[in-house]
């Protein structure tokens, strides 16, 4: 096989066939084919694309790189593309494990503007979120549920391949990205699947259309290997939770677990019932989706998914008596509405990167964080708080002006769309 | 300035600015920017294009990263994009330096299924092409007329690239090739630049559409330097000479300049005309085309040219007593037609490639080569010698099945279009 050829097709908009395809994982991930070559590779399929046969053939490549994990029991797994304020995995965890089905959760972190799990549950000082593959299954078995970062024994491909498009500005490519998730989700050995496929200013996808061809492939990808596979489109316009910054998106996943009610605990439950379906109909037994929306409110007034969730926490390591000094800080900022109206835009990018510029000049990098006060469709009066800058060093009354750009006030009612597509 | 934003922008189908890709040239020619993020850009380059702005900003990059020559006379140029069976270098260096034009032609070798003058000229055995700033010098004051091989002083930009294009399938891109091909000639110094390129079977641009685009290309970039340069757009489906194979081309070249009429003579003098025109309008003299072309038939019919030619080869060191045996081989193997009609195709490509497998199993490769007894259009007898194989080693009868499908007799006659398009 020649590689300068499988390019060239690929340059010139033609399908390169499945074996070419693996030719290439395989060839660059023993170290036989440089990256100058891979990076020309991932250019062209960045801008000409790949068909479904490529795109399959790249998922199974990089899968079969590394150990793929099994199970005695049916695993279920959820993913999020990425987005700001997502802290949905820490609550439909400990709640899928309170209902006795087991979840391994293999999470991120953060990577540019979105937020990852595994930065957040390291808010419990102490957390070990390195764990074997012996430590996962003890996991499980004690708790149903349990968060842990990605394996470096899963998938070498990906990691390396994501290494390179990360410097090449091969990144932004539904086959690229399809692949590189899937190959991971399939080597978890997860049985039933949830993908959260975020779209917005604040995702890595900026349509809605391009976010449902990203989860039919991905879907479709799943099928192949019989798995039970839904994707949920998601809106990422506007944050998903109150807050920004770890410490506070913690404080928002215990005000859901408190029972409070908001979007972010909605789109968490919402989750958990489908994957719950998924996973009682995997097991032949037909429930109805009200029963399960019951066991869940249930689960939470109880005060049950909490418990589990700090059971999940202190198996890790992690210290639960952070809780209590989670979003106290030194300074805060309170940002006003300078007109009456509903709020039609809180820019969870602009949001996003004000957190981000705050933490990078800060001493106690911590300490930094962003509450909000309204949501979406909010109606305001002039000089209502819109949202709370926190920080244990001094916040700069400049940061204004950002602010002003990423919040705007209508005359016009506007309605967020959480759930903009469910893709089967 | 940011390399990954410069990648990106491209990626996504913008233009970069003047500054960036200047930054992106020089920052790789320095060794600043790594091979797999120039690859990744150079792939984005081709696909996606690279508007006016950019092309010239990459040409002035590369240009500029070495040696520019400048001389106090007028020094002509001409250059082709390269074909099969394309000797009129060597006709039209003789020409003009008869009519006391210096002409310095830097020539490169073989390139894939195309011809190279070097590989021609050292036919000449001792000839000697590369040649020091002074040597040129010399040669053009006693001779007007030198060939050389490539300088490695000029654009080391452009060697650096086009040594990663010719790993990762980048080469064939209009703002790629003509930045490539103008900035040596601008590095060269010639006032006056006539370009041949070539389009077909036996040419990189197979359209005479993109040939044309590249043609109209290069020419801008001359012009906004202030040199007087026109690109001629000429037919490379079949092989413009008689032969292919060094030794054979050597021997199409003395059959012009002994006044034998065919395709390449006709063209080395439209050429030359061209290009002494363009000397003449420079130099203030108006001199009718006709009274070129009589100076041209003269210079070829009293055997000047020729002379010229001899002169040239000897002062690179070359032996011209190697021309009493160009031609005979211990072996050859004739093609005859099939059938009775008209030539209406004779692949450039394929035929070439013939020539350069048998040399690739060649013991005696220099002796290898094709000589064609007829041109598109001929009218042909079943039985008639179509073209004869030759080589010092034995010939395998198993050819005839390619020369079968190099060559189609039609009954309808097909007439040859040497020019396509004139660029001005």
């Amino acid at each position: 096989m020649n590689l300068y050829d499988i390019i060239e097709k690929k340059r010139h908009g033609q399908s390169n066939t499945a074996a070419e395809v693996e030719y290439v994982i395989k060839g660059f991930t023993a170290g036989d084919i440089p990256d100058y070559m891979m990076s020309a590779y991932l250019m062209a399929v960045c801008i000409n694309g790949a068909d479904k046969d490529e795109t399959f053939a790249m998922c199974k490549a990089m899968m079969e790189s590394g150990d793929t994990l099994h199970f005695d029991s049916v695993v279920v797994d959820k993913h999020s593309t990425g987005g700001v304020s997502d802290s949905t995995s820490m609550i439909l965890v400990p709640i899928l494990a309170s209902m006795g089905i087991d979840i391994l959760k293999m999470s991120g972190r953060s990577l540019g503007f979105t937020g990852g799990t595994i930065d957040k549950i390291e808010v419990f000082s102490g957390y070990q979120a390195d764990m074997s593959e012996k430590k996962l299954l003890e996991a499980l078995h004690k708790n149903h549920g349990v968060i842990v970062s990605q394996s470096q024994d899963l998938c070498p491909a990906d990691k390396k391949i994501y290494a390179l498009r990360d410097k090449t500005a091969t990144v932004d490519s539904i086959p690229l990205i399809a692949s590189s998730i899937m190959s991971k989700k399939l080597a978890t050995g997860a049985k039933i699947i949830l993908l959260d496929v975020k779209y917005g200013s604040g995702a890595f996808m900026k349509s809605a259309e391009n976010a449902v061809k990203l989860a039919r492939t991905m879907v479709d990808i799943g099928r192949s290997y019989d798995r039970q596979v839904m994707a949920v489109v998601t809106d990422m316009d506007s944050p998903l939770g109150s807050s920004i910054g770890a410490k506070f998106e913690v404080a928002d996943v215990l005000d859901v677990l408190d029972g409070k009610s908001s979007d972010l605990g909605n789109l968490a439950k919402f989750f958990a019932c489908e994957i719950a379906g998924m996973y009682y109909k995997d097991q032949g037994k037909e429930i109805k989706r009200a029963d399960i929306e019951a066991t869940i409110d249930t689960i939470i007034s109880s005060g049950a998914a909490k418990e589990k969730f700090f059971d999940i926490v202190k198996f890790g390591g992690g210290d639960i008596s952070v809780v209590e000094n989670l979003t106290k800080t030194k300074y805060s900022l309170e940002y006003k509405a300078k007109s009456a109206g509903y709020i039609s835009r809180l820019d969870a990018y602009s949001l996003s990167k004000i957190v981000r510029e705050m933490t990078d000049s800060a001493q106690d990098k911590a300490s930094v964080g962003l509450r909000l006060n309204v949501n979406i469709g909010d109606k305001v009066n002039m000089g209502d708080t819109i949202c709370t800058l926190h920080s244990n060093d001094k916040i700069s009354s400049a940061i204004i002006n950002a602010l002003d750009s990423a919040v705007v006030i209508s005359k016009k009612k506007t309605v967020k769309q959480l759930v903009y597509k469910v893709v089967r």
